[in-house]
């Protein structure tokens, strides 16, 4: 597969109001983005932090996925997302060394990046996101 | 704090011989170190991804901090290490904001770093840890 970078590590938190002063008064980080994927029921705040992004995951609905992590949970590191050129090659080819696929093909995800996910029952825990940034490559 | 890169991902597995083919066959990533840090009772192995290192760790005592980490939430990602210099420093800075720290001054961490961990109490649920590599400064 040979990702590049990690491309983000996305934190699931209550509240990005009540988190963006840690990250931007304490860690030094400077948010530059909020958007709601309403797909994913999230609202999101992204940070860059060298090749990587931290991104808070704020839900906007208790049932949507970061809703019940937390509710599980508790607030704290939610997945990690690797950068990969070709996604839908690398997810036939985790597919076929046996990994299960929360999605088995991309969708478009926060930023317009092509995402997938790998389930964590197949990834020893971590929910493992690939992503690929199609549109820088047509800029 | 301006923390200039994410530095590695700490990710809690059962068995690191278990999880190693995943990262290397189906990841397509390399680890190049196996070490035991037996300060932390643990057992590590380490794979470079653009600038940052994915670090597993395996319990080498079920009262360990990971040992006890996976009895409580099972495998899964443990913390997040920002690199940082002037660690002493930035330890001082983030006490006097109001941050609860773990390590309130720096200790060897793996491969040599210096280290230090903020509680996640004070971070929205994130185990926090700063690292400053000195040797690479001294050589």
């Amino acid at each position: 597969m040979k990702p590049t970078h990690i491309e983000h590590i996305g934190i699931a938190v209550k509240s990005i109001d009540e988190a963006l002063p840690f990250y931007e008064n304490v860690m030094g980080l400077k948010c530059y983005n909020i958007e709601e994927v309403a797909d994913q029921k999230v609202r999101t705040a992204f940070f860059m932090i060298g090749q990587t992004k931290i991104e808070l995951l704020e839900s906007t609905d208790p049932e949507g996925p970061v809703g019940k992590f937390i509710e599980k949970r508790g607030e704290g590191i939610h997945h990690i997302a690797f950068a990969v050129d070709q996604i839908e090659d690398k997810l036939r080819k985790a597919e076929a060394a046996g990994i299960r696929l929360i999605d088995s093909t991309p969708r478009k995800g926060a930023e317009g990046l092509s995402i997938a996910f790998l389930h964590p029952k197949s990834t020893f825990g971590v929910l493992t996101e690939l992503c690929e940034d199609k549109n820088s490559k047509n800029k």
